[in-house]
């Protein structure tokens, strides 16, 4: 919907819209108000370019865009899967949709000094009920001086995926750590909130995960950015035909005083609306505090999400990275688990209603 | 603290420093660290007037606060209420706080031409299991050209009080409201977002409130505030006297995309933690669409929320203001009552742990 | 604009879309496109309520507004005046807009205990250049445990009127204050950036101020809301016919690590383009350091406002409030008033090119 | 600075944190108020693995940061260079800092179809006084669906270096790309505002531009991070040993209404009083139209940027990408030019104040 400048525009100006659509195979409607005409553009593709060329125009006030930038991801998608499944082809796949509450659990950070460690919690995690493994190889750090990984770490994570025959997740910043992590077995990739918006990583992902039966789990960017910004990023995933999509809200900044980032569970609910993807939320980086953690994975549960990923450690004060503050132990994990599932089963009712509501014909 | 813009301060710095905390009843410490020297501020008051003057001068990058700025408001002011009762006259007093969960329900805006219609929401939210009623008699618009509520309200929200025996709410804008509401008899008055920092209208209503019954109820700014200044807005409220305030988050500004407002009831976990006051969360403002409700409340109850304050209509299409936007049907309250309820049964022991861990002594 | 949930609605759909929009004396379009239809609402008055009742049916998305909500503040406004003047009445009258550049100094805070000092930066900031004088006689602080100001500094701020003779300006927060004010004299009230959405003090100064000389400046609210809420607030001041209204950004929360708000003095343009209204930036309390106060400055220069409200200190160090750390000194401001004007003179073309273009007809 | 829980610790619990800091070779001291004691930890080096560590201990509510987490970008780095020069080994170099100010100006986009427009706007921006061209030849884009750039825009690129002699910028998203634009001359860099945290892109850049001689330009995060972290992110570009490094603020969300991102030129002054390195603004991309790029790129010069980055193009209607809308004319860059670097040489005289006043002993 194009908004003019003035109350309406002259034939000329009209004209000139006129051309810039055809050049695009659109039209350019017309609303004739009392106090302002509107000029709507019509067509099955409304690309960037065009919108930029008209809004560059001296007469044109803005373009309203009134249908999402995504297909792929969107909730009318025939081809989308009604469930996605990580770890296919171990003893124990991680189910995410279709009525399932999913937990990943596991460390920030594996220590590659005391590789017992995570092996102790990943048992401890699963025996609490935890569908997946988490652990952290290489990590992004704010300060190049702050320990960055290690690609020991990697093997630690395949030997707990062994011992326990659950799947497990970890974090890839660039290509060559994407590569590693296939090679080595690891069932989902994860997308960090610092590259949430790097569309070169998400291209690669799409392009070595797709033929695979790889999951991949995108954080929301670190800054408070639209939905649609978020749903548009995980449609890059989806461009070579990998459909394992998990999209995870984190908290996002601006922080609030108090909590490591502002939480944002609640934007699950606008997540199911407009898309089919499994939400899994991540309350460990929102709060930032293991104290924290509980209450936020049963709000999480509240709005509606499919499952959670939390920082788990068996004994964090001998943790590193976030663990020592952010994650919680084996036993309260089994809590969160029990309690999120009773609330999930209460909450759900409400949220079929919105996807109802929003009548897919 | 005060921090140095220089590694140490020289003796006659050292001394400027000195001097000004003499002034205020203070002293200047030292804490000689290999690569920098820095200077707390000791006292049983720090003054803002003696950090203004102590940022001043040049060689002082800043005064980091380490002590929180309110007393009255603070978890560990011995003086506080165990719970707050609204209506404690009437035959169904509303209890706040004390392992309560209590519901405020009503419409947003009172429509003084059908005013039937508010006398029958009361009575079905009453039913539904409400506490209190709300009703708004005068509202704060955007722009001046909107409805601005009518003084013929206030008699309908009296009636509704006089059939249903619950007590009333509602929210007052300046000093003549106010003078309206408590001679008219009700029983809780609402300080609302746009009003929050309002600290005329704060001190006002701690005026005229003190020596009655009335309980206060102050939503939290219309901006991502800090929580900090939430509280001292709060403590305002208790200078003359009066102790019966309730908390109230309201989503704050900027918006999510697809939501009236940021949610924001995750800072009752933060509102516990550092004051005694019951916090009433009001899903109905943070996402600003009815259909989103259900959800909203009970990841309050989740966060470990008091109560709630929901916007409820008989038949909100018939409403004005946010009503036909906002408000809940009847029968939707009592579901969220219902599931609510076992929410918060289950999201207290970890609130507990919290505040326990905060260990008063 | 309607933005249905679904891609056409039915007639039955459209028909109770068409009973409300009359109901409200407007119509309901269609503009039929190949993906979507879409339904804009045709009539002079959109009414907020109206639009409430739209968006709370179950097949409407939501809708999207295209008009500005103000109409009296709008550029387009052929009642507005060319520039306002405050002090009409005294020797030395204080015109913005229309060309000129203008400066209100002074303290942001008169110590009641040094009455003094207040009158010599007087005396030092009309040397300087500036054209009206400011100083904080009641103050709004976030606690209710700092120094609220005194009504002696009344007679102070009225003292530094006579004896040099030019305008001042002061903040008011209740309508006692604004009584006293104006009766004393003082010829700009100020809002403050926490009364700037206190509809009830807006409306309350509008009254009191029409059929007066009075001006008034209304600040920029303390987050950062959306420029047609500013613009609204500032609509009411105008409903009972005053026309003498200042718009002031001030910088707004979020804050910039490092800054006391995050520096807002670029919607200076936004506002040129949409209101008739002076701009009158206050660079002290967006940076809330005298250090960075100049260069703040000359960016709203660069910004293309009408003037600046500076904090000024004849001896900042021995101010009370802000001053110790915001107000600069006499000296600095002239050379503040020397550059600005350079500045202001350079950046005025290119913001009459915006204005220009937005061709009002 | 750890900030405990309680008014005072243990004995037991102060060893608790003695051996944590020894173990990271630092110390803990003590400071013994009346109300409650304080912690400060001692040592060159504070790792955030020891903080985390001690975050997580149940006595403690948390620790204050007090230095800075960067050393190389330091104002106070004895080796850090005075000035910085991209296309050194080319006819016209481009200086930045030291007092210069310098302009980088071209294509949001080129478009590979029409590769003579792009030659066009270089002997155009040459000629209107710019020192160093800009062509975006690949381009993150909100959505896979819209266009991504092109390998055929780097000849142009290269293409117009040599026919201008002038210095050339293109943006880069990952290692594949950042070859084949070393291997193919390109002078400088840059990183974009949804890479700025992307830390293997700048660790990959860091090991790739070393020892040669090319700049790197990195934007500030799209999101309103801290200065902090932005200058932590450039840290990274040091590691390898290249300190050709200019920071680049463009604007950040959340977005004013009316512009593209918030404009954010102010933090030029926080930054030139931490770190030594230039500073060029993008005013294009805060702004997001030509119209108001002008006053944008002199509030950046009043707020002491060393340069600006201008979209500018021949014809912006026959541009693509942001081109049509935020892309001036090489008229108007004259224009801006000229009184730009009239208002530098008006604001630097403050800015030294700042930076003086800062005191490196």
């Amino acid at each position: 919907m194009i908004i003019p400048k003035k109350k309406h525009l002259s034939d000329e100006e009209y004209s000139i819209l006129t051309d810039i659509a055809v050049e695009f195979k659109c039209k350019i409607g017309k609303i004739t108000g009392e106090t302002i005409t509107l000029y709507p553009i019509i067509g099955d593709e409304t690309s960037e370019l065009m919108i930029n060329r008209i809004e560059g125009l001296p007469f044109v006030d803005h373009v309203q865009r009134i249908q999402a930038p995504y297909k792929l991801m969107a909730i009318d998608n025939k081809l989308a899967p009604r469930s996605i499944t990580a770890g296919s082809d171990g003893p124990n796949p991680a189910i995410f949709g279709g009525g399932s509450f999913t937990i990943i659990a596991g460390h920030c950070t594996i220590d590659p000094e005391n590789q017992s460690l995570f092996i102790e919690t990943a048992h401890a995690a699963k025996e609490a009920g935890a569908d997946m493994l988490r652990g952290g190889v290489w990590k992004p750090r704010t300060t190049p001086h702050a320990f960055q990984g290690s690609d020991k770490s990697l093997s630690v994570l395949i030997d707990a995926k062994k011992k326990t025959g659950l799947p497990v997740a970890t974090e890839v910043m660039d290509e060559e750590q994407l590569k590693m992590a296939l090679e080595a077995g690891v069932d989902t990739i994860q997308i960090g909130a610092r590259n949430a918006l790097n569309y070169g990583l998400l291209k690669s992902i799409a392009a070595h995960t797709t033929g695979r039966k790889t999951t991949v789990l995108l954080k929301r960017s670190i800054h408070m950015g639209t939905v649609d910004e978020f749903i548009s990023a995980a449609e890059y995933l989806l461009t070579a035909g990998n459909y394992n999509v998990l999209l995870c809200p984190r908290g996002v900044m601006p922080a609030t005083q108090g909590f490591r980032n502002s939480p944002d569970e609640s934007i699950t609910l606008l997540l199911k609306k407009m898309t089919w993807a499994p939400v899994v939320v991540d309350p460990s980086h929102a709060v930032g505090n293991s104290r924290y953690v509980p209450n936020a994975s049963l709000a999480a549960a509240a709005y509606g999400a499919d499952g959670l990923l939390i920082e788990t450690h068996i004994d964090p004060k001998r943790g590193i990275g976030d663990d020592p503050k952010q994650a919680v132990t084996p036993d309260v994990l089994a809590g969160i688990i029990r309690d999120a599932r009773t609330i999930k089963s209460l909450s759900v009712k409400y949220l079929d209603r919105i996807i109802f509501l929003r009548e897919r014909n």
